[in-house]
């Protein structure tokens, strides 16, 4: 069974890359679809595709139009949803694509560092399970093919 | 990824050929669907049919239960909706397309001429992206390839 | 049974008034909830509260944000909705709502001119009734407490 | 036209408090729901009704279910949901009732100082609307009852 | 608890007067809903609102349109609907309005006589209970409030 | 583009037959599926299976659970609905396989003789498209692919 | 804010009396709605309302139609679901109304004792809140009127 | 057509096995998926991938956040569910599984031994069809391909 698994949240790692060689050294039969990772491309594509914009908020809202119409393309073509916190950031695009992957019934896995657990309490309670490592992640849906 | 896009609005220009060629040239993994483009079998089809109606409003009504039929499983089995609203015609289809794509969660992108800024500006709230050419629309969908 | 009824569309003629009035009279137990009807204040909306944009697209897209927002509240509280579309104007807010209302499975009626009947066909089609006047679709509403 | 309004986001300033006096002193018919906003007592409540837990993660985790079940019942009740953003804290919470919110098709409003636009970006991008003070989230609701 | 009961099916006998009648001697807190009961009414309403149609397929289709925006709008305000099915006529409304309450999961009763067991055999089978009188569906609502 | 087709209604005559071969004339790329046509084996598919049961009633309800089971299963496959009405039989199947589709989004044609437009008048006004003939059902269905 | 709460579960004890006289004592705004809870009545109503059936599978296939019925109707009402697991019998009732329950997202509070924690653990972990007894369910509830 | 069966309850019988082997002799289109089997590993998992937790409602809860994970993938890409009950243990996974399926519209089948019929009978009254071998609810699915 082919399962499309959305990898939401930090672009700052690689931790994509390293979630995909694990998956093929393990053999699973995944598909992983991502945000945009290139992180100024990102914060740019509003200016790049619909042209310069009055001011930053502008530009920012220009570029969520078409990361938020991508998100929602491949979320909805996804099977299970990964959302990995790191130690930096806001992040809450992060707690944005889990809460609406929960809202959307989509099987749900946060990973993120054991210094994080108090404030993502509430969201960890609502996924469906939460772990610190991608190793671990893997297990989780490694257990699916068992 | 293959994806699904449905072309709603005007028929009388000939822009689902130029994304259709344009798609290609990019390589994009695309499948394009679209209301009936040819006017004349799209106002007759009903009384093609089902015969001669009573009447215009009647020969109408006829043509719009095949023309809805036919959007309805089109819609449903896309993953993306684009809607182009051309300068003239009251395209009161294309808002229906577009609105009904929008509250069945499909992903939507909106073609407007600058012109049209102001009485499409709900409209174009609530779509995903509002793009003014169909070279931006394709890079919007680029995107998510990228 | 109390009914709550959204009524779109043309915000140019005083139709809404015509309903209350006439609803009255016929001691029907409706409650009318409706979009802003002050062109002006819909217009400017967005400046008014949020501040001056920095142009015309800004500013709609402002406006838009409370109009849809004050929209789908009242819509989200109605158990039916009548759109009016008028002879002038472009009206996609109108076909947007009625649009919107059908896919929420809202009864909908529409009232519009007989000069309307081709361009509206698709849309009549789905609504659930298209009268030509307000007294019509009173005559509807009023049969629900024969 | 009475309606429920929850008020998700920051617990350690007394907006809530300033929100519903400025809704009397406008007339508006709302009624105010909220999370628990006494910070030691939402932290506590797990064991405060469950017992003593094994660790920090236990205690938070039994907080969370009790937290996460409080809000579930209040949301679901709720017409319009209003979450703030504070500058400090992670506010991973605020985030996913937004989120939450708007997957449920509640109308929300966010507010949020300036500072918070650019890693706010793609949640204000679907929310309803963006406002930068309690006033102003008056403004919009007040819009409603004109 | 005061519930709303929709009485799909026959309109030629008075089963609906008699289960009212008893309702009220067993002060059960109900509120009857119902399609309009005078056939005439009901077969000429389209004409009625609409005006001379040109012929009997139109009119019978301006009736419908109408008949069923009455249906919609009580069904969705009812908590329970019950569907009394006679010997005489095709009833196919009947039918029809059962099983749009059971695909809308609103509880279902169905009375019949024991001469159309087999005819009704999978519409019985998806409804909540089938019985043979209208005292038997009292008994089961009753059954509620005990 | 592949699209499966259900065929609900009369078992009686051999329409199923005839549309699957005109079907592969008119080279359209559906997949047929249906109910039990073989009117035996449906009746005593309950006592088939499930063994003897204590009369007809009971035989009756025993076959509705597995004919019930086998609808559901191919109609959540299914994205075209066509239910064919006979003159003959009660038919309420039909009206009840027609109604759940309608419930459930699917586009659904119906087909019925002339001498049925009154009894059906408010099925026919919820489908997408009423016609007379096999062959006007394929004409509605060809519509799509040109 | 007055909530409607199901009582699931357990038929045996009077632990639907004890929480009702608790829950007044603490003077939260309650309704309480159950099952039928006399057993013989629950088990019986099926010949009391249908007749005498031809053996027991059939006489609780007859009952279960009115007690689901009942469930359906009453679940549909509340705003939270408390189902309780007893030391004995199967109770695979309670098990099946508190996963209806959490499948149609109504907040949902177990309540088991600690003998059950292995057997109940999935179902527990799908659930908002598990508990050991009334005082700490109707806390969880009270916290909501915090 | 191809058709996938999720296989939920009893794990200390080899029904799976055979339920395969009869489905392959008999040609059945069929792919099973089903829940951990193995029962140290599924009361393991937790631990197993989480680390040891600081008692066994922990070890068991993160357990069942493991199973449920696996369960919500597979059932929502199966279009069938056949839950088996056995006389021993209490099997509550069993009855929320099939509960579940039921609430997502799932076609359901019930296997259960004749001395459950007392204690299942509202669940088998909600399934599609209950039956008392793997025989025959192989009969049922191949009663589809007929």
């Amino acid at each position: 069974m082919q399962l499309t698994v959305y990898l939401a949240g930090e672009i700052h790692s690689n931790w994509r890359e390293e979630i995909k060689t694990k998956a093929e050294e393990r053999k699973l039969s995944l598909t992983f679809v991502s945000p945009q990772t290139n992180h100024d491309r990102s914060d740019n594509v509003g200016e790049d595709i619909l042209g310069k914009q009055p001011g930053s908020l502008y530009k920012d809202d220009a570029a969520s139009d078409i990361n938020n119409f991508r998100t929602q393309v491949l979320m909805q073509k996804s099977d299970i949803v990964i959302a990995l916190f790191g130690e930096k950031y806001k992040q809450w695009n992060t707690a944005m694509d889990a809460s609406t992957a929960i809202a959307m019934n989509k099987p749900t896995i946060i990973i993120r560092p054991e210094s994080l657990i108090h404030p993502l309490k509430e969201l960890s309670n609502k996924a469906n399970v939460t772990v610190e490592s991608v190793d671990q992640a893997l297990d989780v849906i490694g257990y699916i093919y068992e």
